[in-house]
């Protein structure tokens, strides 16, 4: 591969075809991090573009143990059972993927990993969240080019990730637990304002009334609050992905919000907000890391660290200093 | 004031004594935007740092008829009564002071303004939040090497502005209201997480019930969501600023929580992580400044920005551009 030229006519021609071969190996292009395979890649993304933009684009999170894998098996199984075909991605930071296996996805989505309408891919490891985020944006673009009408992303919340990948979806759906006593397992700070949708999970069983419980509770928090600044309010709906009961009633919210959105034609802003926010967003980045690994910069900045930390220089003329340093 | 040198010693002497005309003309030197000012302004800084540091800084934010002014007014009152020192500042990017006049704030503040134990700043008009934010964590330094031992910081609630405080102040109040209804007035998204006491304002006559209710229920929905991510649980209180009751018992929370903190040994870590996280943010302000101002990336963004919208080009392509065209 590395002597031999890629073509991207062939690869965008696979792809369109809906040739699971060529998915693959657009995504591998995708999400290398060779120089030459990034130039290439972003051939194939600009051939791949117009035919992009039709899929319900779905981020979902929730802590591990509220039950994301199960969720998505079901719900994605589902899907693809009226005729719908699912691509699944995920972003997640810490994930170490050895050599490229997806095994551990296939074992977490059984179904799905064995269903000729879905497409399951682990997180790339591009290391940092903007990598790995990079990676997963331009992977929905394939998707949608190959003819995926719902694309999910799923992500397992680490740091920034679920801000990044309701950043890049049309609806984000927050799965959480009911636990005993009076609180909600699994809502991270920050994130209950991202969700579009919200689910209590894992409502069977001996659980199944703290989980309405929990849902009622978290619906009259909510209304208290009135985090939304839209037209909408996030539904809280209980679901058991297990027993494959409520799960079909959170993916109609997801479509009612998905239609509304498109209806009042906010879709089109949001996704153009989107694009434009990833794309200043890389420009910064990639001035930070100049900044971050400049020599001077990395010589002197310690020093300057521990003077301000210690009170004996100004916040103003550090930054002054680390500004000359990065000039010169 | 143009064509005589400033002497900084004479300026640190006036600070250091407790001046009132020297402490306001050292705010006025923080808050010039001219170059030899500003140059002054940090030899100033450097020279007040070591004096800096004993106050309690609380930063207070509700929306425009939350009661701040009120509230300030009565806590602040007690505070000189009971023998502190109170400086009241504040951080309104869309404050447009004409001529210099405190007029405004001397008029919200009818105690305050006139009491010698207190000194009334309204916000400096630098602008931009990052000017306004800038200018006010040095007229800290300013207030506390003159002695004043409890900084309020208010701030209206623009843009990013409550974050911006809650990042210069060791202690975030937030003022809210009861509203007719089962929802609260006055929570601006994302600003719950960053309160450390909440307090329902304007809880006295016939409206003391509904504020009661009001304040119970916030209280449960902050226990169900568990958004605190620290050992510090936010309390709910109600309080009437106008009748001065309850202020007292807010009052005492910021204590308590700032002692907390003090006892732990997290405020200097706090501090210190504030004073880098100010110093590096500064940093970044300016390169994306230089970015925005540079004008082959003011001749090329648009049109990068029209085709990435029209889905022609890819994000990344188009940073690369902008970066392309910055380092040129």
């Amino acid at each position: 591969m590395a002597a031999q030229p890629v073509d991207v006519g062939q690869y965008a021609e696979g792809v369109l075809a809906g040739s699971r071969a060529w998915i693959a190996r657009a995504i591998t292009l995708v999400e290398s991090r060779r120089a030459d395979h990034r130039a290439v890649a972003q051939d194939l993304l600009v051939e791949l573009l117009p035919h992009s933009g039709k899929a319900r684009r779905v981020g979902i999170t929730g802590v591990p143990g509220a039950g994301k894998s199960t969720f998505i098996d079901t719900l994605g199984s589902s899907l693809t059972a009226a005729g719908h075909q699912v691509a699944v991605l995920a972003v997640d930071p810490s994930s170490t993927r050895s050599g490229g296996s997806i095994l551990g996805d296939k074992t977490r989505m059984a179904r799905l990993a064995v269903d000729p309408k879905a497409f399951v891919r682990p997180s790339p490891t591009a290391g940092t969240l903007g990598g790995v985020a990079k990676a997963t944006r331009e992977t929905i673009v394939v998707m949608e080019a190959a003819g995926y009408d719902v694309v999910l992303v799923e992500t397992v919340g680490v740091g920034q990730s679920e801000v990044t990948v309701a950043d890049m979806v049309d609806t984000f759906l927050l799965l959480t637990l009911a636990r005993t006593g009076d609180q909600l397992q699994g809502i991270k700070k920050g994130v209950l304002e991202l969700a579009d949708v919200i689910a209590v999970n894992k409502a069977d069983g001996p659980h199944e009334r703290e989980a309405k419980k929990a849902s009622r509770e978290l619906a009259g928090a909510l209304r208290l609050l009135r985090m939304a600044d839209s037209g909408w309010d996030p539904p809280v709906l209980t679901c058991s992905a297990l027993e494959n009961t409520g799960v079909d009633d959170v993916w109609a919210k997801i479509v009612q919000h998905r239609d509304q959105l498109s209806e009042s034609g906010a879709l089109d802003a949001q996704r153009r907000k989107q694009l434009l926010g990833w794309t200043w967003s890389m420009v910064r980045d990639q001035l930070l890391q100049d900044l971050a690994d400049h020599p001077k910069v990395r010589e002197l900045g310690p020093e300057l660290d521990r003077q301000v930390a210690e009170g004996t220089l100004t916040p103003s003329l550090a930054a002054q200093r680390i500004l000359a340093a990065f000039r010169s």
